[in-house]
Order: structure tokens, then C-alpha cells, then sequence
């Protein structure tokens, strides 16, 4: 059967659970549409991988995800997007939305100061996505940017509470005490399970921004734009890992408040890793 | 000679200095985008005006502005947003946005209770426009709506200052107090003008939202998406009125903090309009 537009669904993809933060947005601002969410816990973190390797994992999951029937794509995982999507765009003709420009955009609609302040994996800081994405649209602005390799491994153990995770935070978040930065960019999607040591770390005259949020927000815009909104009361959601799909179920049914299930994927590059062991 | 898309301009149209917020928040959040704004003072107030008449001149503004090379069209207006952009949007092939589903998407956005509420002219209310933009995303929303139509008199004669429209404005708003908002579209373009008495009579947990400052980041969204930005580090704008252009010229150094020149236009309907007179 072939879906009008409107009808199909939102393919998102992660390393990990980091996605989620995303997907629980789109949920909230869409929440009409139906997912399909992928998070290749296999191989994360994807932080200090090589640009060309993680390219590699993304063309993959999207080659996969491409199977369902999508309407867009969301790479909800900073070091991907600043991995670059050249490729994968002129593959399909499906808006493929990356969470950097977002998150940048909304940082230049709140900083009144122009000084502003990205997190992020080893890759996306070394990258420097977030500072040429400001930049092509505000050259004038200061920008501060600090890798925080901690942050992942602490999300993907489900420490986000832990008392010892706070310490962790506020210590890798000292060298940016003295930029006067007015926002922070969490260049991370895992980053936002942290949001509340990063805020307390940082002091509130310091305003948040969750690339998670914003990029659901411009899906919702891009969507629009195109006319291609979902107006289905009960849409479906499903969810894919190549990593433990119990533990992924725990994690998904906590962070988005409701009850998931999880499928378990075996990607073809992984297979042939398997088979070299 | 042949500009390419990103070196083309934004057009940007109102019935008098309402716009002038939406090109005030483009000027900070694109600044290297060139404008070509057109208040239609000499017709302001909108809001009372029959449906079809708005539109009807809607549409011979954006014929006007159409003859400078132009990449988007931004109808500042709600009212003309709420009359309908289906006409133009079917004429030209560029991007024309209206400024009411950036200020649903947002308000969306910031609302954690779903209790919205929306302020505008008589014309936007009565059209039910943001009702069913809201409800279009997300139909479980509570959405009320309250006309208010001293705003726009007050702003166009320069009195947002003015202690009375502290009074006006804090009576004006009276009807919602009941209804325990979370946030409050600012539904027309004028209103971020009296940002301050509304703030103050709604109070701080009421999220105000602008829906100048959204559509200027929805701008962003769109043209970015299209590979449509610009990289021009000066640019230039031109502002258009139908009315007195040296109270124009006056108003708008003041609000956009610096020295524009106005041009005064007569459209060939209000040159009909005269000849009848």
C-alpha cells in the first residue's frame, strides 16, 4: 500500500540513547507522527571514532531505516551530523535533518551578548560544526567550545543521577567559567539527561539550549513547510538497537515515561566484525 | 543582472510598523540578509477590515515588492496571515510565510500545561487561525483566544510609553486572568511593542511568545534548508510606506536603532481610492 506524504513516518537515529532526548521532543511537539528510532549501541560512544568511520555507521542505519516507510530523517547524534551529511542527502530525496544547525540557530535567537558556549563529543568539538554553523549565520559572534568525554559514558551507564556525576560535570565544565558566556549550546544529545548538573554548574544568568528541542522544533517547521504533517491520532513507534535490547527497553520506558518495545538489529558491517573475531 | 538566490532579499510587508519587529529580530538573528520592508499606513488598523479586502491588499503589496529581487516573502501581518496566503503562495515560486504557525509551533513548544493563550486584532481572532494552527500539531491543546483592538492604535501613535497604555493594556488582558495560562502568543506583530505592560499585567509565569521572534528563526530555518542564506556583510534594506514617510523614518530609527530611509509609494488601488474621493 503506498502512504500519501503526511502519513509516513520520522526515522531517527543515535549511537545510542542519546536519540531519545530527540525522539521525546518529537513525541511532545508532534505528536501526531509515528518513529522509528535507531541506536546502534553496539559501537557507541561515537566520540572518539574517526570522521569517516562514524560517516560509515550513518550511511548504514539510514540505509536500513530506509526500508520503513519515512517522510524524514532526524541524525540525532551531534558527532554524525558534524561528520557530515553531504552523502546521505543526495542519496535520498527525503529531508535528512542534522541537530546542529538547530541548536545553533536558537543560540543566536537567545544570546544577547553574541558569547556563546558548545559542548559536545571529542569529534564534534574537533569538528568545529558548531562554530562554522554560527558563524555562516552570524560572523560577528564569539564562540567557546569544550569537549566533555565524559558526559556519554556517564548517560549510557544510566548514572545521570548519581551523585558523583554532578562532581564530574562541574569539573569539566570549569574551563568555560570565565568567558561570560550568556548560552551553551549542548552539542550532544545524551547531554540534555544531564541538563540539570550542567545547569547548576553553569548558574541560570547562563541560558540552556538543547539541540534535542530545537530540532524537533524545525522538523515540525520543515514538515509543515512541505505539507507533510501527520494527522493520525494513534500513531506507532518502534525501536531498534544493535546493542542489548532489554536494557535499551528499561532506558526508553523511563526516559519517555511510557512502554516500548525493542527489536534487535544486526547491521552487515557488524556481522562481518563478528565473523573476523 | 542575475542574482543568485542567496544574494536576493527578503521581503517583508505590514499594515504600518507592526513588521518592524519580525525585521528588527531578522536584522539580529540573519544579519547578513538584505530587506525590502513595505508598511501600509495610509490603510493601518487591518484588524476591523473585512476578510477579502485584507487580502485583496496583501496581494498588491507582494505584486509591489515582487519587482525587486526577492527570495522570501515574510507577511508580518497576522491579520493578513489569518485572511489567507493560499492566493500568493499559488502566484510565486518563492517562499512566502505567514507569522502564525511560528508562533503556534513555539508557543508548542514552551507549554508544559497545554493551557495556551492567544492575543490579536478582531480579524485574527474572529478568524480562528491560530486555533486551528495549534490543533492542526497538536489537538489536545486548551487554546483562548481574546481580541484586543486598542493595541494597534496605541502603537501606531507612538504611545507604548504612555502611562494610560499601562491601564488599557492591564484591563485589556483582564478576561484571561481566569484561565491559568502557561504562555501567551503575542498574535499580532505590533503587540512585542507592549511587551512590557503585557508581561507585567500577565505575569512571570506566563510565557510570552513573539511571534516576530519565531518567524525570524523560522526564516532562518527555511532558508538555510534551501541553501538559500546570505553571506553579504552589508546589507542593505529599504523601507516602503503608503502613509507619512517621515513619521515612518522617524519610528523606525528609534525602534530598529539606526538610520533607515523610507520611500513613499502610492498603489494603484489607493490611487483609484483618490480619484473616487
Amino acid at each position: 500500500m503506498q502512504l500519501n506524504k503526511g502519513e509516513r513516518a520520522i526515522g531517527i537515529l543515535d549511537s545510542g540513547v542519546g536519540g531519545l532526548t530527540v525522539t521525546k521532543e518529537v513525541m511532545r511537539q508532534l505528536p501526531q507522527e509515528s518513529i522509528y528510532y535507531f541506536g546502534d549501541h553496539l559501537r557507541v560512544p561515537y566520540g572518539p571514532r574517526p570522521k569517516d568511520e562514524v560517516r560509515r555507521f550513518t550511511e548504514e542505519i539510514i540505509e536500513f531505516l530506509a526500508q520503513f516507510p519515512l517522510k524524514a530523517i532526524v541524525v540525532a547524534c551531534n558527532t554524525a551530523t558534524a561528520a557530515g551529511l553531504t552523502n546521505v542527502r543526495m542519496k535520498y530525496d527525503i529531508p535528512i535533518l542534522g541537530v546542529i544547525d538547530p541548536g545553533a540557530r536558537a543560540a543566536i535567537k537567545e544570546s544577547r551578548t553574541g558569547r556563546i558556549g558548545v559542548i559536545g563529543t571529542v569529534g564534534t568539538i574537533r569538528s568545529g560544526a558548531y562554530e562554522r554553523a554560527l558563524k555562516r549565520i552570524h560572523p560577528g559572534l564569539k564562540v567557546y567550545s569544550l569537549a566533555c568525554p565524559d558526559f556519554v559514558p556517564l548517560v549510557e551507564q544510566g548514572l545521570q543521577h548519581d551523585l558523583k556525576t554532578e562532581e564530574i560535570v562541574k569539573r569539566s565544565l570549569l574551563p568555560l567559567a570565565s568567558y561570560q558566556l550568556d548560552s551553551l549550546i549542548l552539542g550532544c544529545t545524551h547531554y540534555p539527561m544531564l541538563t540539570k548538573p550542567i545547569t547548576k554548574a553553569m548558574g541560570t544568568h547562563v541560558e540552556i539550549i538543547s539541540s534535542a528541542e530545537e530540532t524537533a522544533k524545525e522538523l515540525s517547521t520543515i514538515l509543515q513547510h512541505q505539507q507533510m504533517l501527520s494527522s493520525n491520532p494513534n500513531p506507532t513507534h518502534h525501536l531498534f538497537t544493535t546493542g542489548d535490547p532489554i536494557a535499551f527497553q528499561s532506558f526508553a520506558n523511563s526516559w519517555l515515561d511510557q512502554q516500548m518495545t525493542v527489536e534487535h538489529v544486526q547491521l552487515p558491517s557488524s556481522k562481518r566484525l563478528s565473523m573476523v573475531d
